[in-house]
């Protein structure tokens, strides 16, 4: 099986972009033609729901983006039907070719970080047999915990071909009340850029990009310049941009002077750019889609020159 | 309705012990006898077993204990039916009168800790209704990304009458990797620690406990006493207990001069204490449970001397 990071790249090279379409559904922002298909009786029907909005989205996305990443949280908040639809919205875009990130930002120690770890990537083994859960390509993995809480996720991720994001920097706005503190004359989400780079160089694919990448908010453009110049290896998944108020211009500094090395995502900005009313929703999604599919091509060609 | 942290206080008074019983299922360690009865032909029938386990040891321990803490990890890898495993897990321990920790270290920013949040402890609401979904009396979160990560889920604990527990010094031995980091002539976790029991002021009940608290591994008494000396407000959640090698003597630290503040996890070492095809393993739990009441109850006492 070709590496998780070859994978990618040569996604980002047949779409031409970097854009990661984030499924974050919300029940409220549905369009409610769909709503009303769906009566909420129970939160089955909410998972129906947001599951036929997601596969409808990844129809209208599939051939126009490399990556998606749907965020368990809005998933789980349907309970267990909503995760039967997050298996169904991961399948779907594994068929139509999508590379698939779980963004659920797991930690614990262990055994458990093992079990989270196979169910989100390598899939779990009982009675001698290997069952996929939910069968993603890379899963999103918060540092605090430290080394033996992420070794299991790279474990699991190097048996199945795929990969892990770890936290570095965050794209929120108390993010520096912990990762901005300063020890040994770096900035905590430094030193954790710095272990995330030491793990990743075990697994380099055939561009100098690794299996461990870092998750980097696109709402500083100088922490992104100084984090790429300092880790050219490591893939950068991008949040922020879009609806949290990141630019094209801004994430401009995430890629390497060769145009790739970091996925883009936009979630509200991409899925969610009309109103619950608006008839035509899924042309304005493909317009959202178009125009920042756009922005970011541009910004990668920059980063070229 | 009665505050978290006197609700957990109360329950602590009555059972007259500290002791959580930590749910963390796993196939490969379940009774032989049980696990016959479920054949391995999908993750539903694996679900099914760790279900059943975990309902009797639930009728096993819960005239014994105040507290369950079901580990999430161990049902998400077991798929949708798993998640539906771990709903019924929850519902039976709250019939049965027992406080219930969810331990899902979830952590994320803005709607999507909200999501995290409400499905953990206030339920969800969609067209003016409100559906329960885990229905936990309280959930482990990771401070990592920050204040905005930790506040939705103090303010869906504060609209449930439930509470939070902030992971601040893990019991793994690589947690010191960060948390162990000095800036400003503190430890991360120090920092982590006065930014939770801030949080906390906010919420004290009647005996200056609150309901933010604090997770604080076993595996290091003297941080156990410093932490505990510097936040009388804190309740600790104390894992690293038995199985992972911290011993009665070490948590004694965790306590207040008035007995009480500390809940004290044992998942293996009271869940497990039996080879699988041992017939007599529900007794093995009794006298495991039995074995660390002793232990902690004299812990206690030793604190309030």
């Amino acid at each position: 099986m070709t590496p998780f990071p070859d994978r990618l790249a040569e996604a980002v090279r047949c779409k031409g972009n970097p854009l990661c379409v984030g499924l974050d559904p919300r029940w409220d922002l549905l369009p409610e033609t769909l709503r009303k298909r769906h009566a909420v009786e129970s939160l089955d029907a909410v998972a129906a729901a947001i599951e036929e909005f997601c596969l409808r989205v990844l129809d209208l996305v599939a051939s126009r983006v490399p990556v998606v990443k749907p965020q368990s949280a809005f998933f789980e908040v349907c309970g267990p039907a909503g995760m039967s639809a997050l298996q169904a919205v991961i399948r779907r875009a594994k068929e139509l070719g999508l590379i698939v990130i779980l963004d659920s930002k797991r930690g614990d120690i262990a055994s458990t970080a093992e079990a989270y770890a196979d169910a989100a990537l390598a899939g779990v083994t009982a009675g001698g047999r290997r069952f996929p859960v939910w069968d993603a390509d890379a899963v999103t993995v918060n540092p605090y915990l430290g080394r033996d809480a992420v070794e299991p996720f790279i474990a699991s991720a190097r048996r199945a071909g795929s990969g892990v994001f770890v936290l570095v920097r965050t794209s929120n706005a108390g993010a520096g009340l912990f990762q901005d503190r300063i020890s040994d004359g770096r900035k905590l989400y430094q030193h954790v850029a710095a272990a995330v780079a030491e793990w990743n160089a075990g697994g380099l694919g055939s561009r100098g990009l690794g299996d461990v990448g870092a998750v980097v908010g696109a709402t500083s453009s100088s922490e992104l310049a100084e984090l790429r110049a300092a880790h050219p290896g490591l893939w950068f998944l991008v949040p922020g941009y879009g609806a949290q108020g990141g630019t094209a211009a801004d994430v401009a500094a995430a890629f390497r002077p060769d145009g790739i090395g970091a996925i883009i995502n936009s979630s509200r900005g991409v899925t969610f750019p009309f109103q619950p009313t608006d008839p035509a929703w899924e042309t304005a999604i493909v317009k959202a889609t178009e125009r920042s599919i756009g922005e970011l091509t541009e910004a990668m060609r920059a980063a070229r020159r």
